[in-house]
């Protein structure tokens, strides 16, 4: 069952690794098919060069339990599980441990809106959540790390800003799919190095003007849109 | 028609993405033909590897509608038709979101000219413009993009600094015609990382001495030239 | 004899080259067979792409001396001697000179836990050595290089922190095999980039909060470990 | 006539090429054949990917004119033709314009020496020119080029500390013959860029031990190395 999905996780799950974000098995994509109501995901501790289709977890939507496959899967599923709960309108999610979105997580530091690239893909700056306390920590960590990023976006449209810095650990990112949750992962890291370099270069840069952020996002988003080619 | 132009076109955009200047769809290049009052660019959000030359799309240089192919010309197509007006001596233009020459133009920062890297190839300092005003953002923005470009140049020779940074966005980068164009681009990458670097190990860098600046430039362009083969 | 552990350093001292932490010679990975008293290494100075399973020279780990092969062994080799008998718990050794674990060796600081990243694989800091004194470099400089590594782990498990920087040299790391003394030089490396790049955003950046510092170590190690799959 | 010649300098510049160092043309490697007076190098502006042997300039080691082959030598001739006569030990040279040692260059700063890395090849730090004045520029710039570099190395041995920064230009580096200045110009990059994170990492670095750096300079050269195989 749920061959075309697990197909598309899987795939997802490789583009990830041929974009070069994913050292050893740092990452995974999830997947979700809200008719059927459930999610996929890559198992945990795999090594991409080994992961196969049929090695993809399928779960419950409703309450997390393993529906399809025999692995355990990716031990951030509850993350992936929560953030499909809290935001309704996402249909693919991206966890790495890309190098320059990590620096800007462990700095504890947003990415604000410093240039053009930014707008065309995420509104205002990425947020950084707060640290889990002690009990959340405890009591269950990768659940209470969707619970940070949910309280990040309190006021934000997720679809907006399809990403977060989870404080002192790493991105997620998150799109209509897997496909592009991991475009989104990849356009994250390259948002996060050029901000970095740009504050090297000039510590006091500000961000973009409010006029041109605007413009770049509707000139990708929303019924105005006039990027790439019609019906697509 | 145009089969040739298209070829070249094509060519000079898939030898930027071989460089490694372009993520995704972050970047294109046209040329034009003043003899037949058109030119040719890549069309808008179509990924390089399924990038064809029959894709290409070509314009008139005289209104700027379209006159052969059918896709969408890429969306910065209205700043390279102003380009080809305003400077009457190019051929070729290449705009890329490269990640070291976007630093720069978050960074709001001209890139001076630091060594004779820069100098064998750009006159001076590498030029930022201003920012657009909401006037200008809302009126026309790919249109007057070229507007601060052009401002950006009075005064200097656009063929003997063949780059340019759009403040807060990114690079554009031109020559005698396309395949041109991107070798500027690739140097121009190439120097800002250089400039960066420079400034990262000692802040208070100075320009190279005046008198080397102008020996490098004018031993590989002009009358005396004598770097590389003759007739070449 | 050894052909069994021979294989093992051959390959793994091909996996640390295809890592692409190696140019030219400059590393070397080692692993110990307790059982039969040897340890097998690197010969010195042999091109990584010239290097075959037979040029493996194997030692006593009781004296040092060479048993099997005929090329000298690597000239860290009394470094990799002095660890085995120091650790008893360890099974291999790599070193290299990765361009940012060397520089944190350079700059003589200790690389603090900035992240999850870090804490998944060593728990808390990543020691840097003392110098060591001249009479040290001159008696016995490789031996006395494990005894600035040794002493830098007094009060601390080198199996939960499996790596250290060599003041003014670079890192070695360890595992319980020569496979996984190499894994954990490429994820020194990369958290080293990282702890880099983290200080650059944001000089005052601060350790990741203990309590996930230990949740991340504890869900990967011990008996309550969660992460991966079953009897792996 | 010098067939074996310029195949080695081919091999040599093809191996600059495979190693990264090079973009487009920017770079030069030759190699001197003194007990026939002459020396060889790659011609000016011609394509790493379409040189060929017969296409190296052979060119007397007495006047520095061209005895063999049709191509315009490197513009960079006159500094390598200068080098040959005044370090009477070395045979090959190589130019570059690898980017962190270009950006040491423009920075204006000598490498000090930071680590064994450095000091496995380079006794004490790689030094920086002067600026060349605007008599000498205008005179014979490529020739006064080695001026400074001699001067640069009053009181130093050449053999010893193979490669220099020519301020505001970019690193020359030198050995017994063409390959051993490539391997040199290799260490130089890769050591600059260790040096460059260095400092990031740590503003205050201190040099290396002055025993250590003697004791790797000395287990690798001298009568008493011991490193890598006999013979060799």
């Amino acid at each position: 069952m749920y061959e075309a999905l697990k197909k598309r996780v899987y795939e997802a799950n490789m583009e990830l690794w041929h974009k070069g974000l994913v050292l050893y098995t740092w990452g995974n994509v999830s997947e979700c098919d809200r008719a059927n109501g459930v999610f996929a995901i890559k198992p945990s501790g795999v090594d991409y060069d080994k992961l196969k289709p049929e090695d993809i977890v399928v779960l419950s939507l409703e309450n997390g339990e393993r529906v399809d496959g025999t692995l355990n899967p990716s031990s951030d599923t509850p993350t992936h599980f929560e953030l499909y709960r809290a935001f309704g309108e996402i249909g693919g999610i991206t966890h790495t441990h890309s190098t320059c979105a990590v620096a800007w997580a462990q700095a504890g530091r947003e990415i604000p809106c410093l240039g053009t690239t930014h707008a065309d893909y995420m509104r205002g700056s990425i947020p950084v959540t707060r640290s889990l306390t002690p009990e959340e920590t405890e009591r269950a960590y990768e659940k209470e790390t969707a619970t940070v990023i949910v309280e990040a976006f309190q006021g934000r449209n997720p679809v907006h800003t399809p990403a977060v810095l989870v404080r002192g650990h790493g991105p997620f990112a998150w799109g209509k799919d897997g496909s592009q949750s991991v475009y989104h992962a990849v356009v994250l890291e390259e948002i996060a190095k050029m901000a970095m370099y740009t504050y090297a270069i000039n510590p006091n840069s500000g961000e973009l003007v409010r006029h041109v952020q605007d413009k770049h996002f509707l000139r990708k988003h929303g019924p105005n849109a006039y990027y790439g080619q019609k019906g697509k």
